[in-house]
């Protein structure tokens, strides 16, 4: 099984495949995760080449696409009820050209395929990643650090991380990318990556405290050298209730 | 022809739908345009039905996606090269269950479809529109006085509302929705109408002036009671560096 190359496992998988799912449509999931002040990524080495592809799948026949999306990454991370978006469809003629080109025509991923592009976030903590028999390592990849990647999937992460960045004003991402409790300072770091610029403290935590949707908690973070900086959490309701209004202030 | 029923007509479609176009895979267009103070959508009145629809359509076998946008587009409105901006995909396993039950189960348009949204910003001075032969009318509808919608039409229109609302300060909404020359008045009005809610006029003034996106021509609208409002052009390169960034403030 372990000896098996990359097109004997796909010639396979195709026969079940063209049963199985919709035909010209897939799922390419960009998994975002905060751990020791960097974002990274979750994605997977391809056997038998040296790219690396974000996790994806496709959608059964009968099946909703946001629950193809989760079924697609609980397989790898083995969390449920992720935070999933959808952002972008990703349709371009040649996408898979390159990649397909020695495959034979009839298998059933050298379609043309109409990619849906999800985000998730997820806490980093909570997660165990799994590889499958077509890949060889699953991985978290600083965002900033990034290897090559198959297809168009750096594309497709690349405008993962444009959609992060415009949509954190009214989508729940701090909620979802840190543990319950936190920082400032974390949650600063956050904001910092994700907008791709410094933030000056003051401001940040005047802001943060003016939209009233952290509480602050009585302990606060042990160990280090400076004086421990308290502890938050979100206030889940106030703080859905501001995003629906989006958080007013440019950052 | 005129006399032939909807079921006639789609059955001739399917025949040649299924050689020509991606299977599983339909595209769905929410044009604005922008005419005597009010946002408007156009929509499609469908033979047989009280029901209006959004224009809409397929993609060929080997067309890229927003070319076949465009292409949808085209002959409905006349008009080429529009604004077209792709915001969701609209998966609903029974989205179309309702609609397409009684008719024949190989019929093209009765298969599972993943719709890709696009919304489309166009100058309405310059479009003309045209029905085809599986509609009775196609018309501008106000966005406060919609019809009765077929399938997830109007969850369709709403988001792409929302999508607007949204992005009106890192995409050229305003531009690409009013003809070359405008008032200040109509821009906030544009505005309002987008972000559904009243702005004060002498904050918006400055607000617009401030951006430096805006030339100031030396002409004034003609006709009216009051003193003629000056005439504006936007600064095209300059508003489009100030949109990569974000016009910074929120209204």
């Amino acid at each position: 099984m372990g000896d098996e190359n990359l097109l004997n496992i796909l010639q396979k998988e195709s026969e079940t495949a063209w049963k199985t799912y919709i035909p010209h449509v897939s799922i390419d999931c960009v998994v975002f995760g905060f751990h020791e002040s960097a974002l990274k990524v979750l994605l997977l080495k391809i056997k038998d080449h040296d790219q690396w592809c974000l996790p994806g799948g496709y959608m059964g026949k009968d099946e909703e696409i946001k629950d193809a999306a989760g079924r697609i990454l609980k397989k790898r991370t083995g969390a449920e009820n992720i935070y999933l978006q959808q952002f972008k469809v990703f349709a371009d003629i040649n996408r898979s050209e390159d990649f397909f080109e020695d495959y034979p025509d009839d298998l059933w991923h050298k379609q043309r395929f109409i990619s849906v592009g999800y985000y998730a976030l997820v806490d980093y903590t909570k997660v165990s990643t799994a590889v499958d028999n077509l890949s060889t390592a699953c991985e978290w990849m600083e965002i900033d650090n990034l290897p090559e990647m198959m297809m168009d999937h750096r594309t497709i992460l690349d405008k993962a991380l444009i959609t992060l960045r415009r949509q954190l004003n009214y989508k729940p991402i701090g909620y979802n990318l840190l543990p319950e409790e936190f920082t400032m300072p974390e949650l600063q770091r956050l904001y910092e990556i994700i907008l791709g610029k410094t933030l000056n403290r003051g401001n940040f935590y005047r802001k943060m405290i003016g939209y009233d949707i952290l509480v602050k908690l009585d302990g606060s973070r042990k160990g280090g050298a400076h004086k421990a900086p308290n502890l938050y959490k979100f206030n889940v309701d106030k703080y859905k209730v501001a995003l629906t209004h989006g958080l007013k202030e440019g950052w």
